[in-house]
C-alpha cells in the first residue's frame, strides 16, 4: 500500500491527500514533522520536505507534491484532476503554481512559521506585524479567486481540477491558523464551502495539530 | 509565431528557453524587468512574473515555467524532456522542482537579489555575508549534482531531461553572478561543460545584463 509522509498543517501534503482522496487511491498516513525528522527521513527525501509518498512493494518514492500528483494523474484514470485540453491543462497548472509558490508564500508560510513554528519550535509568540501582512496579503488572493469564481464554474474553467484542490488545501491551513477572513469575499466563500464538503475533504478537517486548536468556524462546512 | 517575455537572468525563462530550442519551437523574445513592468505585462500575468508565453494567433498564453514546459511537452513530439515511464517522469520532476525552488531559494535569488537588483534598482552594495551564504549553499547543491551525475549518465537517470536544464538554467545565472566555484566538483563541472556546449546555450551565454558584466570564463565552454 501507498504511504504518505505528512503533517497535519503541510499545505502541499494536503494537496496531495485530497487528490489521492479523489482518484480513490487507497494509502496509510505517516507523521513526521521536517523540523525534527531523523535519518530514516532524510534517507528518503534528501531535501527533508513533506510530502514524500513511498510504495514498499516497489520500492518507488515519489516527491514533491506536483510530481506525486502528475504521477497519479498519468496511473490513475479515475477522476481526472489535471484535464481537458493542453492550453485547459496549462491553466490548471498555471493555477496550480499560483497557490502553491505565491499564496503559500504570502499567506501560509508566514501564519505557519509566526503560530505553528515559533509556538512548537522557539517558544516565542508570534509577530503581529508579519499576521498583519499575511492576512493583507490574504485578502488579495481571495479578491482573486473571487473573480475567478465570479467568471468561471471552477476556478480554471468548467471542470473541477487540481487547481481546485491546491487552492483549498493552502486556505484551509491558513484558516486553521486564523488567517481568513471572508468578509468581502462571497463568491470565494461560496465556493470554499463547496469543497470543504466534499468528502476528500473530511479527514482533513477532523484532524488536529498537538498544542495548536484551531478556531470554532474551521471544520464547520456550513461556515 | 511564440512570444516570450524574458529577462536574460530569470532562470526560469531560460529553462523555459533551452526546453523550446531543443524542441525546435520557434519563438520570438521580449524582454521585460517585472520590477518596472507596465500595465500591458500585468495584463498578461496578473502575478507580473516572467516567464510568460504568449501565441497572438490562438490568443493563448502560458504561466509559470513548469506549466509551459508541460504544455510543449503534450503538443511537441520533439526531443521529449518528461520522457520515461510514469516513475521516470516522477524522477525528473522531483529534480527540476529541487532546481527551480530549492537552488533558486538557496543561491540564485539571494545572487540576484544581491548582484543584480540592489545594482539595477536599489543602488545599493551588495551584502557581503549574504553572498557567502548564498556561495556555501550552491556548494551543498554542487555536491548532490556530483552525487547524481557519479551514479547516472544525466541528473534524473540515462536520459537526458527537463532535470538538466533546469539546473543548467540556475546554474548559468549564478554563474553569470560570479556564485559558483567548481573547485571540488568535477563531475559537475564536466556535467555542466557538455550542456553549455549544447547549441541550445548558446544565445543565452551570448546575451549580457545591461550594468553587469559576467566573469570571463562565463560563456567559455571549456571553463
Ligand atoms: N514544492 C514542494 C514544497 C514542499 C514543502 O515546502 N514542504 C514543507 C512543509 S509544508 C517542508 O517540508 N518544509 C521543511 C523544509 O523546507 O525544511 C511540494 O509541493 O511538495
Ligand atoms: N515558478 C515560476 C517562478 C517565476 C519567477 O519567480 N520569476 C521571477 C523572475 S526570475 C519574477 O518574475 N519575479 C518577480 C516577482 O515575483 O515579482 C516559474 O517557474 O515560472
Amino acid at each position: 500500500m501507498w504511504q504518505l509522509y505528512h503533517f497535519p498543517l503541510c499545505p502541499f501534503s494536503r494537496k496531495v491527500r485530497l487528490a489521492l482522496s479523489e482518484k480513490g487511491v487507497t494509502h496509510e498516513l505517516t507523521l513526521v514533522y521536517p523540523w525534527q525528522a531523523g535519518d530514516a527521513f532524510f534517507a528518503l527525501n534528501p531535501a527533508g520536505r513533506t510530502p514524500v509518498v513511498y510504495q514498499p512493494e516497489k520500492k518507488l518514492t515519489l516527491i514533491d507534491s506536483q510530481a506525486i500528483c502528475e504521477y497519479f494523474e498519468e496511473t490513475v484514470d479515475k477522476s481526472p484532476l489535471i484535464l481537458g485540453t493542453a492550453a485547459g491543462r496549462a491553466e490548471i497548472r498555471r493555477l496550480t503554481a499560483l497557490f502553491d509558490e505565491q499564496f503559500f508564500a504570502d499567506v501560509t508560510a508566514p501564519l505557519m512559521f509566526e503560530k505553528m513554528k515559533k509556538r512548537l519550535v522557539y517558544r516565542q509568540p508570534p509577530d503581529s506585524q508579519a499576521l498583519r501582512t499575511a492576512m493583507r496579503l490574504a485578502h488579495e488572493h481571495l479578491d482573486y479567486i473571487d473573480w475567478l469564481t465570479d467568471t468561471r464554474r471552477w476556478l480554471a474553467g468548467a471542470q473541477l481540477s487540481l487547481a481546485d484542490f491546491a487552492a483549498a488545501a493552502q486556505i484551509s491551513v491558513a484558516d486553521y491558523l486564523g488567517g481568513i477572513d471572508w468578509s468581502g469575499h462571497d463568491s470565494a466563500h461560496s465556493w470554499y464551502r463547496v469543497m470543504k464538503s466534499r468528502p476528500s475533504f473530511r479527514p482533513l478537517l477532523a484532524e488536529k495539530m498537538e498544542g495548536i486548536p484551531p478556531p470554532r468556524h474551521y471544520a464547520d462546512v456550513n461556515a
